[in-house]
């Protein structure tokens, strides 16, 4: 029996939490003294209103968490946060349309920052403010859930990035949930206000600078210009958006080891070098195709490059060259990287850099196997041998991920104009990107599909935040039948 | 120590067969009288000598052959008899071009059919019946490696397809390789002169019945007219190839018991239901979106649907309709079908039915496992479990050939106009298809892509066939270190 009271009593509370960051957008609202007011105080009340009346509905609840409810609780939050989080874009007429508003909440809390909004420097600032604010506060639930809570509650296929990142028992985070959160909350919060000071002092505005912070460190994506980060030509502004968006896109259990001085252990991470390697790499190889098009000079093509490279691989999302002009072979390198995504226990969405390390690993050592078909060789990941069930998994992982994805391009090319479209809005929106190819490039958007089209996405943008199998594993009758 | 001298000796003995092979065509050329005769005679001389000479040279050879002799054999094979099938068309003149010509072969013994030609209806008759002599002997070549060569000299991999699907020992193919091989053969042989008759009784001249059913039970797809099957307007002939093309990316050893009288064995099979359901499922929907798109009526949209579908899902790549033309929609159940293929132990190339199948079963199963963490939960195909050691070859199989389509695609890239076609282009080449979407769609062909392009299609053509490991180990420094 699955304990429906222990799920509302949970999500009840959360609820709670919803409304004070919409009480935090009213505040801004206040300040900035927008049409939009009203909006965010109906939206904060009616959402208290129902955390509250959830959670003394269901109180007194047994309080241990069983982990079906988990499952449940994990994708649902979701899915009711963003049906209270569209509700100042509807109040406030920002977004008229229910599909509309959905759509970017979702795409908000999920990180993925693919928007319908084409009038974005029109809109009042607390509209502005909360539309950053649902990224920075998925980021920071998906840290906390991936690192802290599911663990706990021994959701699998994640013991590899959880356990092995910090090392053995003794220099893990806290263990217990509460101050392993609270660490990861605190440093967030911190590189959050890093970079807002940062980008004040080159000059942005601070409500500019304290949105793209936050939208930043969430690998989000969401600007508050329509032209997105291209609209400052500041060098100095790009490459500092440059720096964290790396490191939002670093697993953060290894930030918190690098500012507690363990700086060894984190230049010797497997998945970190392989992240660097591979942004150098490709910002290298695209560097050179910018000057020899012809189009850039020298540092303008290193930065275009870097900063593309940079914000697809973190599926940041945040544009300053139109890829799509690029030449053939530059954009599929873009291509390949909606693939890669970021670390885990980082922000990022997409496949994950540590899977991609291992396939390819797994995939060397399937040759070795070939000539050597009596010989047991295991696979190493950060020294430690990867047992069997984790490489299965993160094969399985793999499958899926291209399964869905051929599946969902199919579903999708009845609603876009062209092939190319369908597999663009698939691969941003289930690898939490944000902007696509073809129709969809990253100076376009999502507002012309039907919003069928809409909703479909959305649902996409939140299986891939919670990396397939956490909201796959709902739709097995083995989940329901015990 | 690899013996080269074996090796040396088995090429030789196989390079004489080949000039047997254009003999035969010599013949034909001398029955229409065109003026490739000379260039038949030159060829086949040039192959029987190089032949005989490095037989000569390897005799008495110790003839037991090891493993890694095995697989560079069987790899290198594909390359020399490239290089000199390609003498007719270079000594004719049919293709000047040393790169032109080499693609068109490679793109006939792998059985691809992709064409650099766009001038078929005026090429002499021995060309054209060499042309489609390549691709039969292809067919049969890959069909006797993989169900009698291959296992014996127990290259990896392959158990599942080979020893389940006949099932278990009494009723296997006999044993002997040769005997398999032989009766392979003659199965393959009877349905060739089986179709010549249907066709020719259609109504199609013998020359060209002869040249379509070489072609079709290959799943080679090259075509004596420029227009493809589209020419013949006629449903008969067209349902007549649509049946064995069917039966070409049947797995044979099914065949072989189907003629012996097994039916219920055949209609069993889960690999053989999966492919008939797929068939039947995408002939559907496409016969759907078709009759709805208005363009065709009834029993023409069925046919155009059916043929395409399984043209494709067979890898065949004969042409009846312009599937470019189609909707974005039913162009994207075409693309799918580019990643299924035709079934293990059949001439079709591609992933294989049954790793689809049980792609799609892990995947499923994966779900299971992750409900019930503790519970051991085995994969079953066709009653018996599948062990571990072959489930993890599949998966790194399927790994392998998206992270080889991904670089292939951003190398083609290089060359193409746009991501499209270079995407396409290693779709069809890798898969043994033939033709494309983009600039080198059914309609449309390869001539216009620069010689360096032309050689890496051609490269991952035998790639393709020969179901990457057994290229791929090649490249791997545990094969050539011992
Ligand atoms: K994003
Ligand atoms: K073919």
């Amino acid at each position: 029996m699955i304990k429906f009271k222990i799920i509302l009593n949970i999500l009840g509370k959360l609820l709670v939490g919803e409304s004070f960051f919409l009480f935090i957008s009213l505040l801004v609202s206040l300040i900035y003294q927008g049409n939009d007011t009203t909006a965010f105080l109906k939206a904060g009340l009616v959402t208290f209103a129902v955390g509250t009346f959830s959670y003394l509905l269901s109180k007194g609840v047994q309080k241990d968490l069983g982990k079906r409810e988990g499952y449940i609780i994990v994708s649902l939050v979701w899915v009711v946060f963003s049906m209270f989080g569209c509700l100042p874009y509807l109040f406030s007429g920002a977004i008229p349309s229910v599909t509309d508003a959905f759509f970017e909440t979702m795409s908000g809390f999920t990180t993925t920052g693919s928007s319908i909004l084409n009038n974005i420097e029109e809109l009042p600032h607390g509209i502005l403010f909360w539309r950053s604010l649902t990224q920075w506060m998925g980021g920071m639930g998906i840290i906390v859930m991936f690192l802290a809570i599911l663990p706990t509650l021994g959701i699998g296929g994640r013991e590899l990035f959880v356990a092995e990142v910090p090392g053995p028992a003794p220099d893990k985070l806290t263990p217990r949930i509460k101050e392993t959160a609270r660490n990861l909350w605190g440093l967030y919060m911190l590189f959050t206000a890093i970079e807002t000071i940062l980008l004040y002092a080159g000059g942005m505005s601070f409500f500019d600078a304290i949105n793209h912070s936050l939208t930043t460190m969430a690998t989000g994506g969401y600007s508050t210009k329509q032209a997105s980060v291209g609209f400052y030509t500041s060098p100095y502004i790009q490459y500092t958006i440059i720096f964290f968006m790396f490191v939002a896109g670093t697993n953060f259990t290894l930030s918190y080891g690098m500012i507690t001085g363990r700086f060894t252990k984190v230049f010797k991470d497997e998945e970190f070098r392989f992240y660097a390697l591979v942004v150098l790499f490709f910002a290298f190889i695209i560097t050179l195709g910018l000057i020899a098009a012809g189009s850039v000079t020298g540092e303008q093509a290193f930065r275009d490059a870097l900063f593309t490279v940079v914000s697809i691989i973190t599926t940041t999302g945040y544009a300053t060259a139109d890829y799509l002009l690029w030449s053939p072979f530059l954009g599929m390198l873009i291509f390949v990287l909606f693939f890669v995504g970021g670390s885990a226990g980082s922000t990022g969405g997409g496949v994950k850099v540590v899977r991609i390390l291992l396939l390819f690993k797994n995939s060397f050592y399937e040759l070795k196997r070939l000539v050597h078909p009596n010989a047991v060789i295991p696979i190493r990941y950060n020294s430690k041998v990867v047992d069997q069930r984790t490489v299965t998994n993160i094969l399985a992982f793999f499958v899926f991920y291209i399964l869905i994805f051929m599946m969902s391009a199919v579903l999708m090319s009845f609603w876009t104009p062209d092939i190319y479209s369908a597999f663009s809005a698939v691969a941003t929106t289930l690898g939490n990107i944000g902007p696509g190819f073809g129709e969809i490039g990253p100076m376009e958007n999502f507002h012309n599909l039907p919003d069928l089209a809409k909703w479909f996405l959305a649902f996409l943008m939140m299986l891939g935040r919670l990396e397939l199998f956490t909201v796959l594993v709902l739709f097995s009758p083995a989940f329901w039948k015990h």
